[in-house]
């Protein structure tokens, strides 16, 4: 007996519905709009089926401009029925009972998020819904009125990939090379020439693990890229170079996270990260007890923009001299001057520990990679200097790197702490770095 | 390098949260109340994680009692919050835009929702929460205050099992035999002795197809049985028959669906059968495209019960003669007693012709396997006179059975008609065994 | 792209040359023994695929008698050439180098060995080639002129199932269905009665392992099953009752080889069990490190048989008073009449060890299990009264099961003492029972 | 119930029997000469398996002047017996019976050949084997006395690697990089730069297919490159150019085998290419109905040394008018000079067609591809001016390409023709290009 494709089937049952569709919509069929209004009148799954693939189809055709208005739809006329709002809170008023109170919220849900569920009977309509959302952010900083659209999606998108339902898998050499392709494609923060380049990186001392999702078997979602290495690692190029001398694995006792990285844009603001970094800490002490640390190594991003703002607005925090040594920032090859560096040493490890910890955001740290790492339980542990001296290093993050350490034990109290008061949680290495605050008055 | 199983990390990343667990939650750590409260309020990862399996595993350990307990505290203290709602009503009147329509629909919204979706985290979390509404089914009707939650977890459920997430298998002898054992267990409509029952069943001129979810591979969520046979079978027996012959199934023109159980009470009210169904009328053209028929052999349950009901309340339908006729209904073995059965064999084919087209409930069908394949886009075809002899069969259908036809090319447009119009779409060969409807006065 | 099945390929390449073959052989072309001429003379790989195939399915269509006819050609015609020897002999004689031996060597093999060769390119070539073995065994006792197309045949089979060709399974209740039905019809020790009765030999505390070949990968070539449980086991029925209650795997301390059965009447004589039996001690040694003990719960099949021919040889090892208790042997329910099984018990048990440490045939123990298990390397360990007390185990063993202990550290030992010597090794348990020798005078 | 790596436990295996190994060897232990005689003479499994193991790990530590050691001790010491072949010859010529004709012919073969098969019980003894017999093969050329050895271990190779036990399987994209990895390494006609290169020859009108054997998954045995293209490719340039555009597969009419590369050269001489180009033909029909012609597009290695001997020899095929214009063979960029590109066509088409259907070598063409292909069954199609004008093309072949073409149905047809007379099949197109033959006198 042969084994069946799902899709195919969807296809199969999808024409069985077309001819149907075609009749019923005549010239207008091939326009969204309108089968999106009788996708969203349909009860029947062949047409049903067969009318979310034709509306998959006419969407793809579309330019820039025709999905905007497709969205711009989906904002106006598959929006709340504000009356029918009006008319659900007179009922609850008059009987608030469950039965009310649930027709008053299916009031408040507009029409496109039935109209979002319906498409997913498409052919491959889960990754037709992601794409649809990356086009919808393309468009949003443009077009803010279609916000609430994106809102609902993003709801929807969330509640289907949220962790209970993702897979969790190594990758490495034995991976297919169409999904290596993608992890070139897809790394965000040190960039992969070649798939002979990504072999270093999935070397022996090396690991990779991917989320997927059952419905896009061969899309990773987010992927982080692990050395084993032997102390803690305070510099990435070395882990970076090709011709890196490989590690036997028995000898490490450190498992150093150097890169992570969402892959797809239309699942943005949809929490995969901390989850993932959770589950490679448990399946690489599963792996490998011998394991001790468990660290990041991480840029700085924020710094740089940071410490150019606090210099043009005299900030106190940064003195006379240090103002007077961070000129030097300015030399493009500063890094490889050793005078210069060491000149300037003190004084950015000194303001960088000092962004890191005290400069805030809405309760959490300015910085986005120490928002997010802290918020996941983890500890920044150490400044390293010059751990990056690629041009984006040293133009994001002033040539420095942290290291942000996973502690299986102190996770959860770290967690609960920094959310509880927002505090960055530091070692006494980072606290010994940081200025005096500056006298008040 | 080795493979993960995801829930053994699972289990890994609950394991470093529960430290934490237990000593904030003290004596009270292992009643599920308490623990559903600290679930809702946690923010981490690992001590959610930890928190969803030692609620999973509390409420395992519960009794009746105790389950029944959980529901209403899911009832009483994580239901909507009235006083949220007349707050977000009043903000909504205010100003009524997205925000606060958002906060009005979030306000509509029970605690218990994101509850459910919360232990969606605990290892095997989508399985326990179908055990739980199977549990919680089973206190409904002593209970019915707990309605709402079960409505509640149905619709997250409905969410998470549509169409778009399903995978569709065939089943065959060479499936594990832990999973053919769970189609004897399941199996609603004929029985299936054993193992060795089964097998015939799984012949090379039978086929079986069964929808699965991702998150619980091993487990059947529906399946269908399909006998591949020259002409439509008219009786189920010599299907059911182990020692049958076997057709080369290069000569089989009608594919014949005998049996469809649904495998999850947890997942009653789901709607799977109707897609089942066309996934395989499409997955049989794709393999036997000599197939000329599709059709089933169903029961009709609710046809001896209407007729008692119809003969005590002295329904014209049934005239004299009838009556007087099926007196012979009650005989032990009247389908082997030549003069008894076709005595009787007009009145009951055409009152069962005229109770599946004629004999409605709202606005459909009063048979409910009659509702359910008209619903789907079938035909109404035939009738057959003594189909199903086994003592069910006898009891409810009064030993006949029909064929409702799936024809391909007509499933949308039988489905459009039947839901606007709720006709019962059926043969000539019915209508033609149809009584002629009593003179109204 | 689709995948391919090597043996459809195989069948296209076969359809390929058959055109060809047919033309050639004419009315002849459906003969074996035409077909094997041919397919010894052709060079090419299409026409010999095809020949292959149609020597194939000719052999399938012949009677007992068909195939005595055609193995006593292969007997006969494709034996070795005598002139060619007697040519290669001279040649040698005269030259008596590398290439001339090597043509010695290749007159001495006869052509039906290449035959076999070719037939390998058939489509489930091995398949056939074990099939044709066992319907030759068949043939044998009444045909012995077809003994060497037989030891040839073995020969080639056993170079093809060798050890470093054969892959290792695990077995269990996830199997397909198909392979544990197989496990029922090749059970050789203790019937297993359907699947249901299979299920608890597959339970948690069960273990199950066999071999199979990459040529034919539904297909076992033998199994063992194991319990595992407290203590070394020395009744088979409670292993084998479906109601027995299930150990925790963590709480054995011994795994018992209760039954190993050969599938392959094909592969007589081809060397298995000894490698499985230690494949599977490797194997759950890794899995639960906490099992000290390893042995076996076999039968003495020869004992019965043995008892009785002493009997009647009065052989002096059986003395006057237990010639005087074994009478009661042929009482029907012995087992049960504790009178009588007791007054039997210390002669059984002491004659029992003596048969099967000091009663011989070729050096090594006259008891075919015994020769088996000593061979690998295990040590008779102790002697189990009343341990099966089956039909067949009373007819054959008294009712008596012993336990051969496979200690890893020892075997290796164990299996050079006793090929250097013949000796059994055995317990002092065991030598505790055994009679003192008869006086010899 | 975990699943277990077989070379896992042939290692535990082995373990088990290395310390009764290491016992027995003393301090020769770690020598392979007496681990090699100590397998031969041992008979237990775990101490064979153990030996076998412990002499391919010593042989892996021997450098290139032990290894010629090893050999030569294989050569000498486990070489035929000589004394024990005379006394099998008297044997048999007293006693001419089956038993002594063996005896024989066992006598015949040397303790090599037992060696290398018990050498297959060592962890991934296979692939050691034919990694010992690529190392025999480079020592050959300087030690033809070790050419004995290497005869048997293509023997015992050539059985365990024939067609009945190869799988069959195409290479795509979506295969593991450490597999195409390999292509790049093993690619013996075109060169290819890096995976990226290798993308486009993976591209959607491209296949490959590749020979494994079970016991090596991740080891091509062969692979053959084809492109799908319309009409009969004359150029490889174009089809391995990375920006080539690619040909809906439906358009394409023509498979073009443009590359076939053997991998292992420890398999030298093992007959596997002549399979695979018809299981691809036959695959490739199966996918691809439309397909109308497969042919190769082959360089013609020896035309270019023929060219030159035979001007230096002034054989008379060469006339006067040829070997002038000839003389521009020498100027570096002559194919792109188009004058005297033009003035060495039709003198370079004419003679190609000559080499390749005239010049002979024992029986068949001097060439040997064309050998290789029409040897198979495939027909002289077309000679093709400038086909291949990479430095390796132009040196060995003179730029020009061949087709042979692959006709299923007359493959064996030809095969046996050529087979017969050793006569090159060829089309008329190429029978119009030759030279009329000198005159003889």
């Amino acid at each position: 007996m042969p084994s069946y494709s799902v899709n195919q089937l969807f296809v199969s049952l999808a024409d069985a519905g077309r001819e149907l569709v075609r009749g019923r919509l005549g010239h207008r069929r091939r326009q969204p709009e309108a089968l999106a209004e009788e996708l969203l009148s349909t009860r029947g799954d062949a047409s049903g089926a067969a009318l979310a693939r034709e509306l998959v189809q006419a969407y793809a055709r579309l330019d820039r401009d025709g999905k905007r208005g497709f969205f711009t739809q989906l904002a106006v006329r598959h929006d709340v029925d504000r009356e029918a709002v009006d008319g659900a809170i007179a009922a609850y008023r008059t009987q608030p009972d469950d039965a009310s109170l649930r027709r008053l919220r299916g009031a408040c849900e507009p029409g496109r998020q039935e109209l979002f569920r319906r498409l997913n009977m498409a052919p491959d309509g889960t990754r037709r819904l992601v794409e649809m959302r990356r086009d919808l952010l393309d468009l949003l900083p443009d077009h803010p009125a279609l916000r609430p659209v994106d809102t609902d999606l993003q709801e929807l998108l969330a509640g289907w990939f949220n962790p209970g339902f993702l897979t969790f898998k190594p990758i490495d050499w034995n991976s297919p090379a169409s999904l290596l392709e993608k992890l070139i494609r897809y790394e965000r923060v040190h960039k992969i020439a070649n798939l002979e380049a990504l072999r270093r990186r999935l070397g022996p001392d090396r690991r990779c693990f991917a989320f997927f999702h059952p419905t896009l078997p061969d899309e990773p979602l987010i992927f982080v890229q692990v050395a084993l290495v032997k102390g803690m690692a305070d510099k990435v190029q070395p882990l970076l170079d090709r011709d890196s001398p490989i590690l036997p694995v028995g000898e490490a006792d450190t498992a150093i996270f150097y890169s992570i990285s969402n892959c797809q844009v239309g699942l943005k603001g949809v929490s995969l990260g901390n989850f993932l970094i959770k589950m490679v800490v448990a399946a690489l002490e599963a792996e490998l007890p011998q394991l001790r640390y468990f660290a990041t190594l991480s840029p700085i991003p924020g710094f740089r923009s940071w410490l150019e703002r606090a210099l043009e607005a005299n900030d106190p925090v940064v003195g006379a001299d240090a103002r007077a040594a961070l000129a030097m920032l300015d030399a493009p090859d500063w890094p490889w001057d050793t005078e210069k560096a060491e000149a300037m040493r003190p004084w950015l490890m000194s303001l960088c520990a000092h962004y890191l910890v005290r400069e805030k955001r809405g309760g959490g740290p300015l910085d986005p990679v120490a928002r997010f790492h802290l918020g996941n339980g983890a500890r920044l542990e150490r400044v390293n200097w010059l751990g990056d001296v690629s041009a984006k290093g040293l133009a994001e993050s002033a040539g420095m790197l942290v290291n942000y350490r996973y502690d299986q034990g102190r996770i959860p109290a770290n967690h609960e702490a920094y959310v509880a008061t927002g505090e960055v949680i530091h070692s006494s290495a980072v606290r010994g770095l940081m200025p005096a605050l500056p006298a008040v008055a």
